[in-house]
């Protein structure tokens, strides 16, 4: 960003009487989304790309704030002459509904009880966030996208993007992703959500200003590490190497770099991520199945938009097969999509780290979109 | 077993001062350890073979008990004309030190406090185990082994005894398992261990004749369960099929049959196994490294045995490339090994349903051990 400093801005919208209407027909108002953008909008507003961030992302997807020294998510794809040029494109990332990161979500206060919602938040889904961001890009008086892109359940918000509102997009890329979760997806994520909830500090969502979830959320992160890397990558990283020892203790310490890797990632968690949030964008990922009402194939019918679709070897959270079968929908349609797996070790990790496949794809698939 | 019930037998030994050399170098007796015993030892006391069981497993492996409805663990591949033919051969399977199957662990009562071990019992590792069952095969008077064998946790131990003791047995059969615990594997167990000792109600290990651990067994069973099938074997029994509605409810009850299924087998764990048990012999099975000292293919030099290796291509809690390089090391030193990888989609599971594949390789290598 050449030493620009950038900073997260914020647009609420949704007030009563014109809330949103969810999904579940539950109504929410308010909404606050907490947004970034890098680059320039043009003057026909056409060169705009929306950026979808994971489960535990937020907006800061590129830069430096002024006061950290952390970068923002996808800084080594986005940028002035990146994969994402911010020279030639106008990049936005927006937070979601539901998250933790300045947006609406079940930390915020609740206006009818002038106390946080906690599990009094309306359950949101896929479709919820997506709608939320389309009322951010049409006050940014965007009416048509030039991509909308995100790996993991960022891949899931660009592809609901995709179905739902075709005509405000010209194209998508889709990385590490899925256009329905599995039981093992399911499964992984309902483990996660009952370390939580077992925590008793938890207290059924109501902690704020009280003591944490701490040790259910270690645990929740313990296993979304695990899951976020692959086993060749384990071993790769720590093998059975030894924490600060010469020989295993043979006692219940950490004797394992992994272990102490993955109680240190845990433990960090939940100082930088709301308990709740973490349950109910889970929770939105699970429901998401894009073929809930139609078989797949119908729902990409009558589209126009270009897609790239991006899966990495090693990734067994979210394996190339699923792609490989949206990718078939989509052929049935006779729909422009191109179809890459990258050979990676990384896991499903592969979307934040392996920047030089993923960059050249990106590249290339921008400049061939039409304008 | 013909209607016959079985029986658990029980021997204890390593009385003080004889008391039983840990790995760690900690003394611990008297030991008891639980196990059953089907078919008949011959004359000539060789046609007896070890079964091993996997972490959660217990000595009641083959055949009914007179006062429940439940076959033992693997009574599809042990009993008259099966795989392990107890009309041919004695079959043994002994439970473990640290467990809490009837064997000395954490749950038994510590003679020199009165009160049961906790925390305060020894840790243990799979050579420890393996040693103790040895002492039972010495009491039971077999000098010899015509086979060790097990699955999981269990193969780890057959391996380890046929390299400890080579010339107590013949052949071995290792079946979805490891020479070394690799840092996914070290991962996944201290995810459930950290899922136990974040439990309150486990209090360092004494909660016995207080309340259990209940949460923390449960989300530490969920997250086994998960790594026991495999993504397709999910698909296939869940996808998203839901609990008891025609639609998803939009809430944080249990929409789809996979988390119903997965939080009542995390609930029903507590009520079978014991916590620290848990804790103990996880952290044994993590210990363990075959080639901690000494590369591997020096491991096996010099051994008679014959081997038969036995993997899952679904199996990616132990994949068989780990099994591979343990083959490609014995057959470094001409070792009689075959290996065999058997397509399955039930995960690691399949060592204990995937029955026909199993039978007719087992029944086959059996056959041509030499006597």
């Amino acid at each position: 960003m050449n030493n620009q400093y950038v900073e997260t801005q914020y647009y609420t919208f949704a007030q009563a009487p014109n809330e949103l209407v969810l999904k579940s027909g539950i109504k929410l108002g308010p909404i606050t989304l907490a947004y970034e953008t890098y680059g320039k909008l043009n003057a026909d507003k056409s060169n705009a790309i929306l950026i979808f961030h994971a489960l535990t992302g937020d907006a800061h997807a590129a830069g430096l704030h002024k006061d950290s020294k952390t970068p923002g998510w996808w800084d080594l794809m986005i940028g002035p002459g990146k994969a994402f040029d911010t020279n030639k494109y106008f990049v936005i990332c927006s937070n979601v509904i539901g998250g933790c990161k300045g947006s609406t979500g079940p930390s915020s206060i609740n206006p009818a009880t002038g106390k946080p919602y906690g599990m009094g938040f309306p359950v949101i889904t896929i479709e919820d966030m997506v709608v939320a961001q389309k009322c951010l890009i049409d006050h940014l008086g965007i009416k048509k996208l030039l991509c909308a892109s995100g790996g993991s359940m960022g891949g899931l918000m660009a592809l609901e993007w995709a179905v739902r509102f075709p005509d405000s997009l010209q194209s998508a890329i889709l990385i590490a992703t899925n256009y329905k979760h599995t039981a093992q997806q399911i499964a992984l994520h309902e483990v996660a959500r009952q370390a939580i909830m077992s925590d008793p500090n938890w207290n059924k969502g109501d902690y704020y200003g009280k003591e944490l979830p701490a040790q259910g959320m270690s645990v929740s992160r313990m296993i979304g590490h695990i899951t976020y890397m692959s086993e060749r990558s384990m071993e790769e990283k720590f093998g059975r190497k030894l924490q600060d020892k010469e020989k295993v203790g043979y006692d219940f310490s950490h004797d394992f770099e992994v272990e102490s890797y993955l109680r240190y990632r845990g433990a960090s968690f939940v100082q930088r991520f709301d308990a709740n949030s973490y349950l109910y964008l889970s929770k939105a990922l699970d429901y998401f199945d894009l073929s809930e009402k139609k078989d797949l194939i119908s729902v990409f019918k009558g589209l126009k938009n270009k897609f790239l679709v991006v899966t990495f070897t090693s990734d067994w959270l979210y394996p190339s097969y699923q792609s490989k079968e949206m990718v078939k929908a989509m052929k049935a349609n006779d729909l422009d999509v191109s179809f890459i797996e990258i050979e990676t070790t990384y896991g499903h990790d592969s979307f934040l780290v392996e920047i030089e496949g993923q960059s050249k794809l990106v590249e290339h698939f921008l400049n061939n979109v039409p304008k």
